[in-house]
């Protein structure tokens, strides 16, 4: 897997610290840049997440590449509709080798490697024989979950932060919490007070949320 | 592929023509509903529509239960995002059994249709004996695109108008294709004037917008 | 202010329940939907609510009459964003007569009851004369945030939720409290389960969300 | 009126282009940007917009300062749903000046005006009465839709392009469509291919598409 932060606002902390001050004042945003230091709008933006005031996080875009991850990936991920997607096609693309993500437990267990690379074999030969004989777009229904994919999206704060309470939590799939705690990472250096208490329910005053379905462990700040 | 309406706004076409009176009346909905013939609703909704003033339409909801399409046309499907999705879980079901779409391409021809059932085959073995050493959401890495899912999907009805225009026309992918065909004769049947001119750009006023990448074909109600 | 449920899905506490059974079961919407219970609808529904897992929640669709409300509420209302609006228009209706909403602060005060109709009644004047010189749509710039608007509004239960959560709390505006509280009671009547926990974080395990913002005030089912 | 571009996504045509490529390509967005110069990114831009494959578009946001405009414009500009704003509060800030946008058929009468400014007059003096008794959320019920306010918006270019079409038609509120010109002069400075055909549809090849409402005017730059 391979994530960067391609694109982003500009001085996003400074955008929407003086997006929250406009509601409040009879100020033009405008002046309210001018006045604004990167410490005042940070300590403004702590306020605005105690007090779960986050539509001015919205002002904040963030787009990134995501490169090598698996279609059981990317088919969890564009459930999230307060985003922008642009996916690799598999109607379009016809791919000449065939690569795929082998997740941890299977890794890890030969038994259970061999079984993965000798489907992996079988599909990867259906798959270049039914090129030749059908669509792209047909020969692809072979093609397994494990298959890489590429994707740019972008999501603006406000709805990165639940995607991160959602996503780097323990009981999300393994996959795509690698991939949001990796997207938090780059967006914490970038902005860090838009994210100062990003991730899961367990860490926040909130605690877990997840009634009978918790995880049970202590919260902690080990992925 | 099995697609049924399961639920929808009574009174769809009455809704929306109440609504749409609402803008233009000093009058109540309530009082609109009760002087509102279908007749005249009609009337008002084909205007509505010639004008493109297409937000009434939003009041009237539709949702579908869907069985026995591909993952990959849940992929495509899930991509609109102006619309609520249920969907079996690949994570959290086991299947004893694998069940797939075959593409037509691929039936057709028994040289596809051997090397696709020799691969379905290897995966189906694989996936077994995966289940028994890996988690259920591992062992599906091996599952192709061509297994077999259910969604429960709900979409009001100018999101349904924008899915039609898209996913109706002939340069959309087959097994999507038919399945908005099919949810527009369902719609079709309980709200006729809401979807009277629904379906792809080609055949109305408007034409072809897909530019050089059009089918080239004569406008028709062929499918 | 007037409010009436319109219209909703049908059963939405069945619909809602079969959609999310849907996503950990082998079976179809319409097999689901045959063997449930009103009883185990609601036992899954209140798991559901519990665990926060509340997609299925979408499924089932609400509209709203509203009458009598002010221009004030109503700036407010649309800016939920999931969610369908048609408002009466003062662009293409033009009113004789100038209802407003009085606030209950001003009309518990004499000698503000006596400014505010001192002032409608210049504005209602105004109004009239202009109304003869230039288009309403331009003559409505004299009206003021009092001015009563009717509208249609459709929430889906999981949008209706996050609003009930913002909109019944002491902190939100008087009248828009007063509409949460209508429209909740009207969809408890008839889907119970999908709403039993609405209203202000304050009531709920959660406990309040508005950091130093807080009321102060003891959870109560006091409006 | 006054309208600044304050913030908006780094090179925002390379941006979109990378974005659109990747669809169809083996590379990485990474990989894709190296190779990309400003003319390939404008002609693939131009292309997108001919089929009307406008999903990348989504990736580069823009966000806008707004100040000087009046509360009729606000409540029509925050039914634009896919968005995102920070208005100046009528409830928070009490204005000790009431500043007021005067629509110019009302200014070129002097009848007019007179009762206009009569009007505003009342509602001013009514207002400071009112603040002295009643809380500033309350008070503000006299205000009229002329009340000038503040907001910040942001918007993504797929999102601006609806704006436009709908906003920029001369069947919109005049007030509405100068703010929509402004905004599109302020856009098509840093990313001109993104918005080469933005405006109303009278301008393009799909034509005026308000049926029976159209204005019948030639089309025309002239705004």
């Amino acid at each position: 897997m391979e994530v960067s932060l391609i694109r982003y606002t500009p001085e996003p902390e400074l955008t929407v610290a003086a997006a929250a001050r406009l509601c409040y004042s009879p100020d033009q945003v405008d002046e309210l840049l001018e006045g604004l230091t990167l410490t005042k709008a940070r300590k403004l933006i702590n306020q605005l997440r105690q007090m779960g005031h986050l539509s001015p996080f919205e002002h904040a875009s963030f787009t990134f590449g995501i490169a090598g991850v698996s279609r059981a990936l990317s088919h969890q991920l564009v459930r999230h509709r307060i985003a922008s997607y642009s996916q690799q096609s598999q109607r379009y693309v016809a791919f000449s080798n065939l690569e795929v993500v082998v997740p941890p437990t299977i890794a890890a267990k030969p038994e259970a490697q061999d079984k993965f690379d000798a489907a992996i074999a079988a599909i990867a030969e259906a798959y270049q024989s039914l090129l030749e004989l059908v669509p792209a777009e047909d020969a692809r229904y072979v093609l397994p979950n494990a298959c890489k994919t590429n994707l740019v999206m972008t999501m603006n704060a406000r709805s990165l932060l639940n995607f991160f309470t959602l996503r780097c939590c323990t009981r999300a799939q393994w996959e795509i919490r690698e991939l949001a705690w990796r997207m938090l990472d780059l967006v914490s250096e970038v902005a860090p007070s838009l994210f100062a208490d990003a991730g899961p329910n367990c860490w926040k005053d909130i605690g877990c949320q997840e009634g009978a379905m918790t995880c049970g462990d202590p919260p902690s700040r080990i992925r």
